[in-house]
C-alpha cells in the first residue's frame, strides 16, 4: 500500500467511521426499494430481471437498437457494451448494432437518421428505446419524439418496437401507455446514476446480446463482500477511505486510468457517478456551504502517456489515481495477438519483436507505475481478470457502493443533485420566452 | 468579460509580459523551421501541402485508411476528422473510411483485423499510414508490423499502399526506404503536439476527403490575428492572459466545454496540447522546481451537464471553463432538424414541440453560462460559425499559439517534456529483462 500515501494505521481511523454507514448499508439490503441506499439491492431482483429479458426475447433478432437517453439513462448501458462488445462493436458486424442519441444536436442526429434510413430500406429492424427516470428529461423527450417518428413513417409495427423506460406514473410512462409502447419501469428510489442494474441497462444490454444475468452476478458477488465489517476485505470501504484521505491532503482530481480502451465508458459512468455524488455545495443537513468535490478524470493507458504522462508525472501533485488493468487471462495464450519477428524492426524499438501485445502493455503499465513512485504521485491498483460481464458487474457495483461510503465520510448526500436545477430554470425560462 | 472574472486592467498587466513573445513569435515567423515555434509556419509551407495532395490524389478511391500512431501523431487528425466527418463517418458510409491504432490492447488490434479482413475479402483497398516523429515508438512501431503483415498477406499491392510519416532519417524513415514504403517528412524543429498542419495530419486527412486546404486557410488567418500587437484583439494572447490569471489564482483545471459532440476529440487533442506544454516540474532555466500546470478537461454539453453540472455548479471552484458553441449557420434553417409537433408530448416537456435541436441546444447553452455567472464560476466563450475545415484549422491554430505564448506567462518550455522519459526508460528496462 506504499504507493497509496495511506498506512494501514490512517486507514483504520477512517475506517472507524465508517461502522455506522456499514450497518446502515446491511440493513438497506433487507429493505427492498424503501432506501436511499436500495440501488444495491437490483441485482437480486428477480421481477426486473424477468420482465426485461421476456422483452428483449421478443425483440430477438433485431438489427439496430437505439437508447435515447442521457445521463444515468445511458452511461451504464455504454460502459458495460463498449466494455463487454468492445469499442467497434457496430462495425465488427456480430450482433444487433447499438446507437446512443442523448444530446440535441443537429448534426449528431442528421448523421444517426441517414444511418437508420439505410437500415430500414434494407428491410432491418431498428428499436427504440426511450430512457428517462423523470419522464421530462428535454433532450430525451425531443429526441424519442424525432426517432419515433421516424419509425412510424418507416415501419408498420413501429409500435412493436418502441419502448419506455421510465418511473412507473410519470408524464413519459403514461404517454407510453397511451401510445401502447412497451414499458418498463425504474423503482422510485433508484436515482439515475445508481440505474445500471435496473431495467435500463438490462432491457437494452439483453437487447443486444450481453449476459446480463452474469453481469447481476458479479453484481452480488462484489455487494457481500462490501458489506463487510473488516475495512481491509472491503473493496468499496478501502477506496472510499483513501479517496477521503488524499480529499483531505488537497487531492482536487481523482484519475480513472484504463489500461484498456474498451474501459473508457466506464470512466464516464465514474464520472457522473463521482461528481453528482460527492460533488456539493451543501453538508447533508443543508446547513454548512462545504463546496466539496474531487474532479473525476478518465485516462487510457497507454494513449494518454503520450499525452498526459507529462502533466501527470512532472505538474501539480493534485491528483489521486486509480490504474485499472486487466491481468490474468489477458495474458494467457488462446486469443493473444504478436508482433511479427522481423529483425529489420530491432533499430527502432529493441526487445518487442515475436512478443504478445499484452506483454508490451504490461511493460508500459509497470514502467508507469514504478515512475509514479518514484515520482511520489499517489496511486491505487484495481486488477481486473478479464472484461467480461461477471467482472464489469463486479466493478460497478463497487464503484456505487465506494460513492455512498465516501458521501457518508465526507458528510454529504450521495443521493442527490440539488444544483443541476440552476441551469434548468433558466433554460426553461428562455424556452417559454419569458 | 465580467463572467471571465477578469478586469480589463488585470488584462493589460498580463498583456505587458505578452510583448517580448509576440515579438518572437512575429520573428519565427521569418524564419522557417530554425525555432522552435516554427510549426506556426505549417499552413503556408506549400512543399508539405504538395507532397501530401500527391500522395492523397495516388491513393484517391481507396476504400479504409488506418492510422497508426499514438498522442501527436494522431490526435490532430482525429480532432479534425470527427469535426468535419463526424464521429459517425464510418458507419455513414460516405468515403473511405478511416481507423486509428494507438495503444498496443489485444481486443482493440482482434477487433480491427476482423473489420480489415471482412474488407479485404469485399476486395476493398485498405491504406496503412504508419506515424511516428522520433521513428521509434514502442505502441507504433508494433502495431504498425502487425498490420502492415496483414496487409502484405492479403494485398499483391500492398507496398503501394503503406506510408510513413516520420522525421527524415530517424529509424523508420530508413526502414520504409529499404522496405519501399512511401514517405513523407516531417520538420524537425515540429512537435508533436504541434504537428496537424504538417504531413502528419495533413496526408490522412486528404487521404479521406477533408478539404485541408480550408483547413491550412483558417490556420492562416488565425495566425495573422494572433501576431498582433493588441491583446484585445489578439485572440490567442487574450486566451494565454486568462488561463495565466486563474491559474495564479488556485484554478488548477481547465475545463473545455464543447457544445456538440463532434468536437470532443478537439478537446482530447488540446488535453495533450496544455498537458505537455505547461505540465512541467521545472522552469524555463531548470533552475527552479515548479511543479506546474493545468489539468485539461472535455465535457460535452449538453450531455455532461447530466452528469457534471452538480459538481461544476456546487463543488469546489477549482476551474476555468471555456465554452465553445457552434452559432450563426448552425442555427440557419438549411438542414436543421426539428421537434414533430405532438401536443400529447407537453406535458412532458412545455414549450419544446416544432423547435429545432439548434435552438433547444441554444437555450440549454445560455442556461448553463447564466447558471454559471450567478455560482460565480468563471467562464469565457468560443463562438464558432460552424464545424467546417475553416472553421476548425483557425481553432487549432489559436489554441496551438495560446499555448506558447502562455508557456511565456508561466515561465516554462511549451515544446519540451522532460518527464515522459521517466516511465519509458522503467518499460524498456523491463521489456529487455533487466
Amino acid at each position: 500500500m506504499a504507493h497509496s500515501g495511506v498506512s494501514a494505521s490512517q486507514l483504520r481511523d477512517h475506517s472507524k467511521a465508517l461502522i455506522f454507514e456499514i450497518a446502515e448499508m446491511r440493513d438497506a439490503a433487507e429493505e427492498g426499494y424503501s432506501n436511499d441506499r436500495c440501488s444495491i439491492n437490483l441485482p437480486f431482483d428477480k421481477k426486473i430481471a424477468k420482465e426485461a429479458s421476456l422483452l428483449a426475447k421478443r425483440h430477438k433478432g433485431v438489427d439496430a437498437l437505439v437508447v435515447v437517453g442521457i445521463g444515468g439513462s445511458n452511461l451504464g448501458t455504454i460502459a458495460v457494451q463498449e466494455a463487454v462488445l468492445g469499442k467497434l462493436h457496430n462495425q465488427a458486424g456480430v450482433g444487433p448494432k447499438v446507437f446512443y442519441s442523448d444530446t440535441v444536436d443537429t448534426y449528431a442526429m442528421k448523421d444517426l437518421l441517414r444511418i437508420l434510413a439505410g437500415l430500414r430500406k434494407a428491410g432491418k429492424t431498428v428499436v427504440v428505446n426511450g430512457v428517462s427516470k423523470s419522464g421530462g428529461t428535454t433532450e430525451t423527450t425531443a429526441n424519442f419524439e424525432i426517432l419515433t417518428e421516424f419509425l412510424r413513417k418507416t415501419d408498420r409495427r413501429a409500435d412493436e418496437h418502441i419502448v419506455v423506460t421510465s418511473d412507473e406514473g410519470s408524464p413519459f410512462w403514461k404517454l407510453a401507455e397511451k401510445k401502447g409502447y412497451h414499458r418498463l419501469a425504474i423503482p422510485k428510489k433508484v436515482g439515475g446514476r445508481y440505474s445500471v442494474m435496473s431495467a435500463v441497462g438490462q432491457y437494452p444490454l439483453r437487447a443486444i446480446g450481453v449476459d446480463v444475468d452474469q453481469l447481476l452476478k458479479g453484481a452480488a458477488d462484489m455487494r457481500k463482500a462490501c458489506l463487510g465489517g473488516d475495512i481491509g476485505k472491503n473493496p468499496a470501504a478501502q477506496r472510499a477511505a483513501l479517496l477521503h484521505h488524499h480529499y483531505l491532503h488537497g487531492k482536487n482530481i481523482a484519475d480513472m486510468f484504463y489500461f484498456c480502451p474498451d474501459l473508457e465508458s466506464v470512466g464516464r459512468w465514474y464520472r457522473q457517478l463521482m461528481g453528482e455524488s460527492i460533488g456539493k455545495e451543501w453538508d447533508l443537513r443543508h446547513k454548512m456551504r462545504v463546496q466539496c468535490g474531487m474532479t473525476p478524470t478518465v485516462s487510457i493507458g497507454s494513449t494518454d502517456l503520450h499525452s498526459m504522462a507529462q502533466l501527470y508525472l512532472g505538474g501539480p501533485v493534485d491528483k489521486f489515481t486509480t490504474f485499472v488493468t486487466l491481468d490474468g487471462k489477458r495474458s494467457a495464450g488462446a486469443g493473444g495477438v504478436s508482433v511479427p519477428r522481423d529483425k529489420e524492426y530491432e533499430a527502432l524499438v529493441p526487445h518487442i519483436q515475436g512478443r504478445k501485445l499484452s506483454e508490451l502493455m504490461d511493460a508500459i503499465y509497470q514502467g508507469i507505475s514504478i515512475a509514479y513512485s518514484k515520482n511520489e504521485r499517489p496511486y491505487c491498483h484495481v486488477g481486473l481478470h478479464g472484461k467480461d460481464e461477471y467482472q464489469i458487474g463486479a466493478l460497478l457495483q463497487m464503484h456505487m457502493m465506494e460513492m455512498m461510503y465516501l458521501g457518508r465520510l465526507l458528510g454529504v448526500n450521495p443521493f442527490d443533485q440539488p444544483n443541476v436545477e440552476a441551469y434548468k430554470v433558466e433554460t426553461k425560462r428562455i424556452l417559454a420566452g419569458k
